[in-house]
């Protein structure tokens, strides 16, 4: 398993992480399986999307706010943050991803992104794979 | 594979099975991989979140219910719990989760819910896990 | 790894794959493991759920439209679909399914959608198995 470390700037940010996730998988060495990308907070997500155009992640962010505000009236947990935490479960934690020849088999369009919200942290994401090339006997 | 059976007492409802989830690997007895929990049900979730404050769950339920109410005057479906199938695949019906030493690699507020959103029913989970380390020989 | 072609005809519709992804988990051959069914694409989604009654999906596809309207004032993403980009990362681009005995573990009324957001389009599917089964010996 690989740690990969994540400093966010903002309350609400989506950080590309792809170049890490890659290297990390370079650093394991497995060429065939699945690519667990895992993450052990309850404030922030994981997605991937569109990697092109920086907009797309700023209108994602805005789509957010505006579907769930930071601030209502029937709010109990004392953080005050549960907009975060409906986030993170809306968008999901973890992405699993088919690993061929060495590589993530991404879209060309597509970028793994780390969602902060409730940001700025110092994250740290988990890396995993799964092979499915024969493994060695014990 | 493992079974856990989960019996839901309101229509609305997130349950941590946090335990029986590590209880049900530990039968299973694998060390290293990944966990598959997975459920066989249209009209619920699972989705991991925090566990320590338990307004935290109940703000997201209160969240979910404002985004998608029960009713809407365009909704066809007979059954009439179109919001519950719709909650159900924006959380998700099942979560991955790297096996580490044998313990799901959680972080210290992770908790594992089953979300009940067309309660109450009996429901079931399904635990998997994908091993990652050396096996026997065939 | 196998790829299903799948040619959607309006802008937002869910269309049922899961014999085609049985067909493919046929051709694999694998008996026990995790079956990943992901796509390449950032403006569509995966999602599990009822197939029994076609209103289901038609209902979801309509809430989803009422939460994410396809314009907002704030949208500078240049294609004019960040509501279709959203809408990925809220269903998700992948699920994963147990295999058991060769098959996918779903529930009686579980079905696999592809899921357009901006279409119509050729979109492809990406199935792969990783085998939890004893694998021969290098």
């Amino acid at each position: 398993m690989e740690i990969i470390r994540v400093q966010t700037c903002s309350k609400n940010e989506l950080i590309d992480i792809t170049d890490q996730v890659q290297a990390a998988i370079s650093e394991i060495g497995s060429q065939e399986g699945l690519v667990s990308v895992f993450i052990q907070h309850t404030t922030a997500g994981v997605t991937i999307n569109e990697n092109a155009d920086p907009d797309v992640v700023r209108d994602i962010l805005s789509d957010l706010a505006r579907l769930i505000p930071e601030n209502q009236s029937y709010y109990r947990h004392f953080e005050g943050n549960s907009a975060s935490h409906l986030k993170a479960s809306l968008v999901g934690i973890s992405v699993t991803i088919p690993l061929v020849s060495g590589r993530m088999a991404l879209g060309r369009w597509q970028g793994i992104y780390f969602c902060e919200f409730d940001g700025p942290r110092t994250r740290s994401v988990m890396v995993n794979i799964i092979p499915s090339e024969p493994l060695p006997r014990v």
